[in-house]
Order: C-alpha cells, then sequence, then structure tokens
C-alpha cells in the first residue's frame, strides 16, 4: 500500500535527484532567497535537535563546556596564520559597510557610503582566530589549562555549488576549541573527539564510519594533523562527516598565547579545533533512506510510532480513540514519542504514504475487527514487515522493535560497506574499480604527487589514512615505492 | 568571611560600573576585539543554557516548533515594509563582497573588487522579512494555518553605545514567527506569548515583570500592538526585557501570503512576531545580585550547590570525602547540581568568596568538628544566614531551602518594585518623583505629542500601557485632557 510516491525520483534512476526530491518532499529543507543558504523546516530541525542534544552531552560527559564568541571576524585576524588565510579568505562574506539610507529616487534603500569601516569584517567560516584571539586574554599559567570549549554556531563559506546539507553557503555546526599545556595532551584530545564522533555516527545515526587521518593535501588549513570520520552512502561514494585536527603551537604562536609552566618556563600553547555540522543530516538521509522516503534511526527520528485508526462511523472512531488512549500513555511511559493520527480529512492510506516518506520507524493501525480482538497491526519502516499484535504487551514489543531496526539499519549500513569495499594490487584494477563506486583498499607511496595523479585520472581521492584495520606494509600501486600501509580512496561528495 | 571582595564595586558607589565589573569578574561575558560584540564566557552561557532550556520547553509546551531561516537578508527585502526599513536599515551590517585575496605588496588580504555581490545582503536584525518571503510558499490554504515556528538564533544591529547583555551589536535570541487564519487568533497568540514571558520571568528568573502594551512611539517597526514585559533593576530604572507584536497583515500584504479562507475567499494572512535575548542576562545579574557578587536564583544556577571541606591533614581530608561523596549522591538523587570543591591550591576563604561571586546559592562547609558531629554548615547566598545541620536529612533541607530562596529572591525583588513605585498626580510631582528613581503611575492624554514633551524634560518614557491593575480613568498630569488610565513611566536602560 502506497509503496509509491510517485513524485520521488528512484535511486536507481537519479540518486542525485532522488536525494534533492527527498529533502524538500519530507520536508527538511528548501532553499531560500538567498544563494546558497537554505531554510531548515521544522521537521528536519526536529532531527538536527536531536542531533544536538545527543552530541552535546556526549561533550559535557567528556568535560566540555558550551560559549559563545563574535559572529564577525576583523580581516586582519584571518591574515595571522599563514596557512589558514589560504584556506578560508578565498570564499568568505564580507562586511564593509554599517548602515543603509534611503535611495535619493525613492526606490528603496541604498548602503550609506558614509557609513564605510576602517577595517572589514567577515563573517565567520571557523573561529580559530577570534577564539584564539579571546585565549590570549584567559591563558596566563599552566592552572589556566585546559580549556575545553565548545560553541554551537552558524557559519558561512561562500562556496560555488551548493547542495541541501552537503554543502551550503551558511550551515550550524558545533566546533570545539580547546587548549592544552602539552603536546600529548592535544593529540589525545583531538583523538578523543574522534572517537566521540564515530561512537555518535554509529549508535545514534547507525552509520557505520571509517575513522582515520587526512594526508597532508586535505588538512584543514593549519593543523598539523586531521582526524577524519568518513562514511559511505548508498551510491558508494564517501562523505566526510566531522573532523578533528591536531592544530600544534601555530594558532598560539599566530596570536601569541603564551604560558608559564610547572618549571616556570614561558611556552606556546598547544590546540586542537574539531567539528560536526548539518552536513551530518545529509549522511543520516543518504545512508538510510529509500525509494519509499526516509528511514530514520529509532534514536534521532522526532516521532517513532505513528498510529492511525481505520474505522466506520463516528461511534467505532470514539471506540478506537479510547483504546489507542491507552497504548499511547503505555507508550509514553516508556520514554517512546508517539503520535496519533485520527484527523479525517486525509484517507488512512494518504497517511501511510506520509509517514513513510517522513522515516516514521514504527506504523500501528487499529480497525474495527482489531479492537474486537483487541489486537493491532504493526508495520515497521526499514523492511515494511507486517504484523499482528495483541494490544496488552504492545509497548514493550515497540520498544523492542524500535532497538532492533536500530541495530537493523546500522548492520544494513555495515553489510553495504562491506559488499562495496575492496582491496586492489594494481592501478589497472583500481581504475577499473572505482567506476562501480565504492571504497578502495590499495598501497600508496606517501607523496603528495601520487595522491594528485590519481585524483586527476581517476577522480578518486584519498579519503584517509585509516587508523584500524590491516597495516600490512607494500607497494604502492601507481610507483611501485613502498607503502607503509593501505589507505582508503572514494570518489566523494 | 570573604564579603567584601574589594576589586567589585559598591552599587551604592556606582551601579553602572558595579554592573560592568560584575559581568567581568563573574566570568559571564567580555568584549571582544569586535567593536560592540561580546564573548559570552562558559559560566554565563550556561546561565543562558538553562534559560533556553525552559524558555524551549514552554515553547513547545504551546504548540509551537524550531525552524532555522537564514542569516543573510536581501537589502530589498527591508523596503518591502515600509515602517520596518525605517526602524531597521539604519543600523545594520552589510556584505558587499564575497572574497578577499592576498594584498599586492604582501601586507595581507584586501577585499577582491572582481568579487562585489550585485545586490548587498544584510545581517538579520530580525528575521521578518525573509521569514514572510518563506512564508508565501508554505502558505494556500487554511488548512495550513496556523504556522506556529521559533528560531534560536543570532541578530544584528549597529548599536552605538552598547553595554554586555543589555545592548550589544551582536545578540543571541529566539524570534517567534507565526502565521494565523484571523485577526482574533493572531492577537490571543502574541498575547499568550507575551504571559508565557511572564511567567518564565517571574517563576524561574524570579523577576516581577508589569505585562503591558507599548504606546505607538515604542512599537516594533511593523507592528500594529507591542506588548511588552517590563522590569526594575535595583537602581529602579526600567528594562523591556521581552516583547511580543501583533503585526497584523503588514508582512503578509509586503510579501504577497494570501490564502484561501474555509468559505474560498482570498485573504491576507495575520501574524505575530515575539522575542527574548540575551539582554535577560542582563536583568537577571541586575535585578538580585548584591555587592559581594551575583544572586543567582536556583532555578537557572548551573551550579546550586557548592561543598568546600575544611581540613587537617591529608587523612581528615580523606574522612571528609568519604562522608561527602554520600551527600552529594543524595543531593543528585533529587536532580540538585553539586559541585564538592576539594582543590589543595585554594584556601577556603578564597573560595568562599569565588563562590559568592559567581552565585551558588547554597554553600556547605564539612570541617572536622563537623565530621565527628554528623553536622554539615549551610550558607544561603541571599541572605547570608548561616546554620549547622545534621547530615541525615541535609538532601531533603538543602531541596526545600533552594524553593524558599527561590521565593524568596523573588518577593525581594517584589518588594522593592513596591517601595520604588508610585503615584502622582501633577506634573511638578511627577518631575519630583522622577529624580529619585522607580516606577511612576500617571495619567497621560494619549498623544505623542505629551509623551515626546516628557520625555525630553524628564528622560522618562511610557514602558507601557500596564494590562493589570488600576484602570480606573482620570486626566493627564500635563495637559489636563481625559486620561483612560493610568500608564507606567520610568527612566529606562
Amino acid at each position: 500500500m502506497a509503496k509509491e510516491l510517485k513524485d520521488l525520483t528512484k535511486r536507481s534512476e537519479n540518486y542525485s535527484q532522488w536525494y534533492n526530491d527527498l529533502v524538500v518532499k519530507a520536508d527538511l529543507a528548501e532553499q531560500s532567497a538567498v544563494r546558497g543558504c537554505m531554510v531548515i523546516k521544522p521537521y528536519g530541525y526536529a532531527i538536527w535537535e536531536k542531533m544536538q542534544q545527543e552530541l552535546d552531552r556526549m561533550f559535557k560527559e567528556t568535560g566540555h563546556v558550551n560559549a559563545y564568541f563574535p559572529l564577525l571576524i576583523p580581516k586582519s585576524f584571518l591574515s595571522k596564520e599563514a596557512e589558514h588565510v589560504e584556506g578560508f579568505a578565498k570564499e568568505c562574506a564580507v562586511v564593509t559597510h554599517y548602515r543603509l539610507k534611503n535611495a535619493e529616487d525613492g526606490s528603496g534603500v541604498v548602503v550609506d557610503p558614509a557609513a564605510k569601516l576602517e577595517e572589514e569584517l567577515i563573517i565567520r567560516p571557523t573561529s580559530e582566530t577570534i577564539i584564539w584571539n579571546t585565549y590570549r586574554n584567559w591563558i596566563q599559567s599552566y592552572r589556566d589549562l585546559p580549556i575545553l570549549c565548545n560553541q554551537w554556531a552558524n557559519v558561512f563559506r561562500w562556496e560555488m555549488r551548493t547542495r541541501m546539507f552537503l554543502r551550503t553557503a551558511e550551515f550550524l555546526w558545533q566546533e570545539g576549541h580547546t587548549a592544552h599545556a602539552t603536546k600529548e595532551e592535544a593529540e589525545e584530545e583531538a583523538l578523543k573527539m574522534l572517537h566521540v564522533y564515530g561512537d555518535f555516527a554509529e549508535n545514534f545515526m547507525a552509520v557505520p564510519v571509517v575513522k582515520g587521518i587526512k594526508t597532508a593535501n586535505e588538512r584543514f588549513a593549519g593543523a598539523l594533523e586531521t582526524y577524519t570520520i568518513e562514511a559511505m552512502m548508498q551510491d558508494g561514494k564517501a562523505l566526510q562527516s566531522g573532523t578533528s585536527h591536531f592544530l600544534g603551537q601555530n594558532f598560539a604562536k599566530a596570536f601569541d598565547v603564551q604560558f608559564i609552566t610547572k618549571e616556570n618556563k614561558q611556552e606556546y600553547v598547544w590546540a586542537t579545533s574539531w567539528g560536526v555540522s548539518t552536513r551530518l543530516m545529509g549522511a543520516l538521509i543518504m545512508t538510510h533512506s529509500d525509494d519509499n522516503g526516509l528511514v530514520l534511526p529509532p534514536k534521532l527520528a522526532p516521532i517513532q510510532v505513528v498510529i492511525v485508526p481505520i474505522y466506520k462511523g463516528e461511534e467505532q472512531l470514539q471506540a478506537i480513540n479510547e483504546k489507542v488512549d491507552g497504548i499511547v500513555k503505555k507508550l509514553k511511559a516508556l520514554g517512546i514519542s508517539v503520535k496519533y493520527d485520527n484527523a479525517d480529512n486525509k484517507r488512512p492510506g494518504f497517511k501511510f504514504a506520509e509517514y513513510e516518506l517522513k522515516g516514521v520507524p514504527v506504523r500501528l493501525v487499529m480497525g474495527g475487527r482489531d479492537l474486537e480482538s483487541n489486537t493491532i497491526e504493526v508495520t515497521r519502516r526499514d523492511t515494511f514487515e507486517k504484523q499482528t499484535r495483541s494490544c496488552d504487551d504492545i509497548d514493550t514489543f515497540v520498544k523492542q522493535l524500535l532497538d532492533d531496526m536500530q541495530q537493523n539499519i546500522l548492520q544494513k549500513a555495515l553489510d553495504l560497506r562491506t559488499s562495496l569495499t575492496c582491496t586492489v594490487e594494481t592501478y589497472d584494477e583500481f581504475k577499473e574499480k572505482i567506476e562501480e563506486g565504492g571504497f578502495i583498499l590499495a598501497h600508496w607511496d606517501g607523496t603528495s604527487e601520487t595522491e594528485e595523479k590519481i585524483k586527476e585520472e581517476t577522480k578518486a581521492t584519498i579519503r584517509c589514512i585509516p587508523l584500524e584495520g590491516d597495516k600490512t606494509p607494500g607497494v604502492c600501486m601507481v610507483t611501485g615505492k613502498p607503502s607503509a600501509q593501505r589507505v582508503l580512496f572514494a570518489r566523494s561528495y
């Protein structure tokens, strides 16, 4: 029933179009009047809020606190860290004036030329510069360390090609910025947060990820080491889903942030930064959803269970309402979010299609016969499996079902990744396999030249040098030079 | 002990300086490198997060959902609503370019003149325009109404004179934007949210407020009616703490948002908007705090209870640690947030002063004698009252104490307001009383001319036409013309 929503493109026809359709039709987001900026609609935002909630809890459990730093950054700050400015100055929104005035011809408002700023301000593309300029005043001695701050904020990068959630000019994210007394502690922090991201992706989003190190080419501008979690979308492409950077003393030096050590020496502070963004919404959508719409992991679904009545006449509806009322209470008592949709202006089939599109994990349907037999029909969104159950233990049954579904969609994603991951020995084999999509583990000689040659010839990039798995050395598939371990190649978003 | 923090200015000496000192010394916020923009430090942000949490819950309980709209607004949007542009165009940050490039002389980065925007973008000072431009596509029929959206966001207004939390160029806020089928429903919504704000202020912030209607002069740019909550600070000045606007059909007309009614007619949609901001932090600080530092209502205190040991030698500390451990567990089980500070690098007196400065409501101190007698010393922050209690029921005692303190500081603020509120009959009396500070209830003839004359001559403004209280008509204290009811005058922030 209602398995086909005719206006949603099928994945097999056009994966990219399917994604765009789904984002709009499931009421997650839409393009705004401002180029490259999206409106996150209430249903999409509700999913993002659930993500935020869990991440925020995980950050706090690992000792972090939230703070808020200015949206605008003086232009000169960007230039203070040499690599950072190269990475971010090219695509930023520049504030040059602070006032509009009425146009003389009455046509509206124009920029007031008298209100030109002495120094232009940049809308933050990321906040390392303004934060390290602030930390200078917060840090005098080792007693002031570590500083473990996180910020939930909007950032802006003037992207040329945008796609909702995956790459937008403005996006929402969190950015952690930590300051440490030693190199070891900062490195440990960067890795710790990588693992927090990995845990969140797997245990809440049900998105398996490969954790690894970025090559020098793909490093964050200003970092000594960038760690990443890489997820595989259903089309076999990689999506970089979160990064954690060991920044060394680069920003401390750029902003002169020094401290007195226990041994009474003056030293520069060690730094990390780490972030995930609304891009995770893209990862969530593209990992699990199908031709009927969204599939959401129960842990992040704003509505976990929807109940729909099928009835003849007002009297039967009343009886069903009463019966369902008890079920709703029992489900809520178990912490399950549930919606009872007995609106009379939509047919049940229409409702089914709508909630499938929106990825509500469990659908319960009660009809006249169910009412008589004290049963209810249960349909799970991930497999569309259906069964009729007694109402008596429906609450515990649904709770278990939600847990099973959370596991099942993770397993499904893992299975897909396994089936689309291969190991190759030769560059010819690589070129053949990369056309099929998916992840390829291959040996690489560690040079930027070889990495770029592969990218140019195959559009595949090194997603990361995996931290876990096979560490056997070998020889580079392109140059035959020594390789320390296989690295992960893919085409990516 | 430690009743005087010598470097905090006394309220009686310089109230304004006391406020500025306190914001910085209690680690709430500090000025940033960007003119008029502050950094909200972790402790300040933790209080803001508690406010957000409660408000967000209240919004959701009244049927609202969150969404997110773009930071940048096309310049032309501002001009579409005639009054709105007058109110907001004069003080906004204008984005004119989208790229920087390296300066030819190597001195840093400069704006790339080739990257000039065709139409300038404004950093949102408020989001009515971009949201109503979006709502046009969301609303076709009465079935699409009401829309009850809220947004948590940063906004930017180029203020000339700024003060932390009270008036900053960038600030954090929530802005609700609702769309309705009828005038009555929209008016009801605007009033409903005013009451939500009032409840929040009194029941969580312990800040009593006067709810009322703004005069035409003080209305939000584009509103037909602006409702406000007005709080009194300890210096007798008023602080506008939240506003809710009935916008009529102004924005629907400006952005052509029409819908088909049940009767199949085409009509413009009715609107409200409402917001509170980080300004509430200013209200919280200025209402309760004293010469020793912050006083926080227990419901919004990030740390409700601090426990400090006083000990001689490691062995006694160990014994106290064990004893306190049990108390911490019991307090946490009652949902009380508690910090045990047994750090050995600060003396107890220093700790006491620090937690007084930060407004931690309850301090528990355990010394060697307490250990022997199974007692603990309890000090409440609002009155500095001290008593020694048995450890056995300390958890329930503290819980009750926190409730009492919440009530007590509200009552204290109410009493101050009562003592600083008066009724006057003549303009001479008014001029005398206004010099003493406080709220004055007086008759006014309802004209902007009289209102402006009073403002010019006394620096007092009409804070609102109160919704509750004495509604007896009279004659204007200035002109002798008829007055419908007394209105509330004060000097304000």
